[in-house]
């Protein structure tokens, strides 16, 4: 079996560190330049030749200095004769770019896909994408793992008595059902308003809630701004306390300020698919980094990944019945 | 400026025939063979050269059989030297296959999108596709039509007293929104439960119906067992009449009979995206080769064509504020 | 050494099983969907990651169908990671689309070669492609196979005293020559002559036919139409009976009708690349399953595929001397 | 409309000439320089921007040479911004190399193909292809022109009592028979036999020809060999004289010395796809320049080029009856 | 003749207004959108349909937003149906990312030319490339423009009694030649050393430049420094004042410091493809904008660019004599 | 892990020779035919199938025919299922087509290297490049070897007192200077002067020379012209000996005239990336047959190549100290 080279480039190296002494190989150096005139440069600095080579970069922000990182250390990779190239993304930020909802506008989430290919992607794994379309961006075979197994199990250690899994959006509320099952506890979900084309408001919460103990439970939060609108709403019905779970806590702009003191917070869970915030030592980050290194081995040994969330995520799990029409 | 050249398969002559009558250009004749091996051949029986051709086949049953014959039409007019080669595909019916919702699944809308750019198609206009995203599926440019003005225009010459616009599901119910909102009518929505894995139902309705007179909106209608099990639900809920409008009325299987005389139907009103049924006199069908005819026109001209939209979808309309978070 | 996967499409299952047993390797079960849009879904329901998948599928009709079976499973097994996928076509029946020979027609047999390419399969394995600058077509590396030892077999145990192989076509002789010369026969062919432009037929026999007994060869059989005429000729020729061998016996249409009950034929001899007819008890189907196999099994071990016909084909045996000018 | 631009490679610069001056355009220069190191490169010297460009190059020997001047040629219209590229290649000598005829070979009809693809070739205007599923080979619009109709105009012009036209090759008779009905005479052809796998003769000819003139027909004639074992075997039936005509007179090795002699050929003719020998003046060639011109005039104007060989050559004239099975 | 449309990202907006003046064209806006987790989404606010769009954004700190809002408005044009898309990169900054000089190294000029491709570009106009050879790491046709014509005409109107044109790289001084010849001054050039592997000094002056008055040309200028260890060369060489010119003045880092008020430094000259600093009023900068106008121009027109540089560069000018070996 | 198997095209049988018998593998054999119309076909004569096929082919006079051949060997090699393909390529002659340095000129460094990927190549292998950024025209790995080594340890077995390495170019000085380091003598180079825009000449030599044994150091010598102006200008600076070495030997045209017995030359060395001249026995050739086994054994190891040039090449061995700015 060929050798894992593993690499990080300058986004997230802490959570390569993790998944580099779970696999239990060395983190190999890269050496990455900025010049003068602000181009980037990157230097694998260990032998890629006939390896299978990963490379770790969620896109956070600086999200394009990220980028073109993660974009010339695949092009670097490929041009060490690299027996296979995957891109290991835990937070494909430019899902979101995902529709053309205007005249004229860009569509990042496949653009970026394909420069990825174009760089020499043989492969990306990643966690949760913003929408489940956004995996046929990619020509390249994308494994999407799930945090929802390791947010589960956060709860499942507590006391779940009158608690309700709450999505933010009853539009997306697929998942939150999933989570709920995991569980065993009902759901319940905002439902959004188009008040005019230009703002969306939660104008109502769906399911029973009054009394109860909300776990609220989102793929992405960057400002918490809607997080507090859902509060807001979920205490008009009757719930007055909340705890918030993410997969990606990105956390940015007034966020940290909106939710660390907010006083119907409990607690709020986040995954380190991104750098936790520097100030605020109360989040609670779970690590996914066993997920992604468990998913580099079987990705190498050619061992099943749906396997690897059995129970947790039927869509990874085995074959499903028919739910069309 | 070059000329039009307008072909169709098999799929839907009628509504080529009615687009080329509002073009003012022929349809030119397509010699399809079948061999009795059952493998397909076409020949375009008119000059291709230097020209613009448009190749009118929405994927209707028995799909397989129009999708290889749209697939050999844009190979002959390759071959036979076309300035450019545009697909009119006004139901795109692989967009249903959009997520890899279970483990080595195909993602048929992804697969077609390049199977067409593969045999040589430069653009594609179509209408109306299931979820917003597969426009990402492809890698040529789409014009992405919508029939909503023209199904409002049938509503507005009516009385709408007591009128509300019902979308089944609440998770897609954004663009019932905008339909309402053209309409000047309250909008409100089935909400669906996952009740097992295998099986989602329609528990509840959001937002109030009690005594109106629903509109349904949906995009596409195929066996009309979510509409029915939708108007049952309206009946709980207060709301004892209902007409029933969609975009692609394929109306298979059980459809006809489930909706024909279903006692609390008014009226169903479908577009001719796809071929009407022949056993449904009543079944009001709306013509959309006048829009199509016009897109036509527009991509010719150099014309914009999302202000053929304008006041209908607000994205094709002007520059649109920004939603993200 | 990696595995071996091997999923059959819904054209052939029985072949798809006679192949994996002679292997030694299980067939992996394919979920194929059929939605009430009639558009088709694939899964594959064996992991596929890192293994060397094989997808069983004979282009037979209804064509169209299996053509989009095996591109979408050819999708599902790219996106399932596999290794390297190789499609199994024992029957490429959209070889017969060879030629542009009239103006603006589709080219069947390159476009399904390069629709294939699109869908991402590795390589091809086939049998005796209607013309041989087919092979040309494709774009990924091909094996082509030959009944021809399997089919000389059948009648070596025979005596041959008096028999003389014939070929349909003068112009195709070559393989029929190759064939006589297996079995230590003469040969001999029907010349054909184009009437018009609409109609070929054969006009005379070339060779020495008179009181013998033929032995027809012909690469495909659909509806049987030349071989009846050809039949006639060699009557008028003084030769009263004939057995009929192929490798590709469709038998549609009329043609077992026409050629079950024949007077002047003895034994009709076919190869199961496709399905046989089932009211025809008679034909003697004469496996091809081990060839296959053994072609897997060479392909898989990097052996060489051309030395297992020697003696049979020359342009698969060793170098061959000149033949050009 | 955009201005045409013609350029020519070494190969034939005197028919480019011919072709210029029947489309009143000059022919522009090429400066084509060989390096010390034998290199090549060629700079076009007049200005291609958004210009159609045209560049003649029949592939005869030394072929290494003109196809790499060729493909050059190609590259430096690109980087000069031409609209469109066109390849207009009289003889496409590698379309000989048509089929896997053994194991490992390679297939040099498919690879120059894909070669001049990429080099930024969009069309290509050829004549005569060796075997019509070549065409199959190009991966861009291909406009293959025949020269029957010249060399029939001829023949026309003598007394044809008596004549035959022969083919030397059943299998391949078809053109053959289309010449003899533009001739209003019968056709005969010689038939091969493979004595062992390396070397074909002709054994016998089909049809009568005792008595009469015979009028060979062959689409290309290297060494003459094949010829003279033609002439032979009609001699031997009673044919003692012959001309000969093909369209692509390479006349190579011996040929000249064959045939310019050989007492039983009246007259060779052959048309200008190829320069003519320059020690042969009796060979009677008739100029193709005016059907490659009017042939860019038609592609240039955007008109149907199959009219212009109608009543010559079926396969390009108007729709055609099915003769599949 | 197709219409332009011009746009331009945040990089120099300045400069794409001057050739939109120039050209008579509006600037047509762009909306450039960042969303909270630092994605950006760009919306071009004009019709794009049939026409040619030009899109201007010298690569230029931040380098990496400024590539991704180039990739994005490339993007936005292909999905809007442009019929050609030009980016206009006054400054391609990646260029000196142009070979190999260490292992497993990033490639970063070639990978951003095919970063652009994917995304749609069609065309690149650029002026000044770090290395000639960079011209080839594209596979769309680019058009290099010179500022020397500009630049030499600022000196001409001045006394140039004792002047010399230097260059900082004798390497590199075949510009620098041209330039001088344009003035018709005689050159010099620092020899650059290598003293170890990591540190390159300039060593001596090549040339008479005792009692000069310096020019010194560069193409690009970043932090200055070695510009000023040139100037102290000079001075060692007797050559006490200088003039300082380059095409891309980045000055970055120290560079104004370093230059502004350097005592041995009389004029510094620059042109406009980057935006000046704003702290040096001293500097002089060179509007290169009418030489792009009309280079689109001339693309738009089909006219020849090369002959816009008659006079002032030979790489431009009417065909070369040969300069190899 | 997978075999090797190793063929030559006709250009250097002797260095693929060498090559397998330091590899320990046989040199397997091709038939390269010519066909009467002057086409080639390549046929591999041993089993590809699941195999590294290395191709051995300097691009040495007649380079376009070298080059055909090994486009097809290429071809041939993935058609018969090649596990990996690698083209040797001891000198690639096409690097010095490297700039666009006149208009509408092609650049067939480019071209070729997209030629060979197109044939199907996978990786290069090749020796010292005329220019650093003909690496960056590749699409494919390339591993870039050089002769430095081989060429100082002959210089090392030798006195070298009062020696200097000469460049005949200072704008190339680099790799003198790395050679000279070698040696550890000093380093000094020719200065060319553009004389008028077609005529380059050595106007001066920088550095000490005078009363010293020079060793001159190029890339490529082809007609020896400009090493005869060199050595002209170093006796006029007092230098009266010279040996000569270089890595490409191709000493066409007069070169073995010119060099063989100059009066001012000691020894002439070279290396046999290309095959050395018939008539100059006295000339030196050094084998760099062991290096390319090396590299082949390394590459299928999986071993690093650049450590194979610790201490020779800096852009070969470990990670570099930045130069830039």
């Amino acid at each position: 079996m060929r050798e894992i080279v593993v690499f990080s480039g300058s986004a997230h190296r802490e959570l390569a560190r993790e998944i580099c002494d779970r696999l239990g190989v060395p983190l190999s150096p890269v050496d990455i330049v900025r010049f003068s005139n602000d181009c980037l440069q990157t230097q694998l600095q260990a032998n890629c030749r006939q390896r299978d080579v990963y490379l770790i970069q969620p896109l956070v922000p600086p999200t394009q200095e990220h980028l073109m990182e993660l974009l010339l250390m695949i092009d670097a990779a490929r041009g060490a004769s690299a027996a296979s190239i995957t891109a290991v993304v835990p937070h494909y930020a430019y899902a979101r770019s995902d529709k053309k909802d205007a005249s004229r506008i860009s569509l990042g989430g496949r653009l970026v896909a394909d420069l990825l290919s174009t760089a020499g992607v043989d492969r990306v794994i990643t966690m949760t994408l913003h929408a489940p379309q956004v995996h046929g961006f990619f020509s390249v075979p994308v494994d999407q793992l799930t945090a929802l197994g390791v947010l589960a199990d956060h709860f499942l250690d507590q006391d779940l008595t009158d608690a309700v899994v709450v999505s933010p959006d009853l539009g997306n509320a697929k998942v939150a059902t999933q989570f709920a099952r995991l569980l065993g506890l009902p759901v319940a979900a905002g439902s959004k308003q188009r008040l005019a084309d230009d703002r969306v408001v939660i104008d109502s919460i769906v399911g029973e809630v009054s009394g109860k103990r909300a776990i609220v439970l989102d793929d992405e939060i960057a400002t918490g701004g809607s997080i507090v609108e859902l509060l807001d709403k979920l205490a008009e019905a009757g719930c007055e306390r909340a705890d918030v779970a993410c997969t990606h806590g990105l956390f940015v702009g007034k966020a940290v300020e909106r939710l660390r003191d907010h006083p119907r917070i409990g607690e709020v869970i986040s995954t380190d698919t991104v750098p936790p915030p520097g100030d605020w030592p109360e989040l609670r980050v779970l690590s996914v980094a066993s997920l992604f290194a468990e998913a580099i081995n079987r990705v190498h040994a050619g061992e099943s990944i749906s396997s690897l969330f059995d129970g947790v995520d039927p869509t990874l799990g085995p074959p499903q019945p028919k739910l069309f029409d």
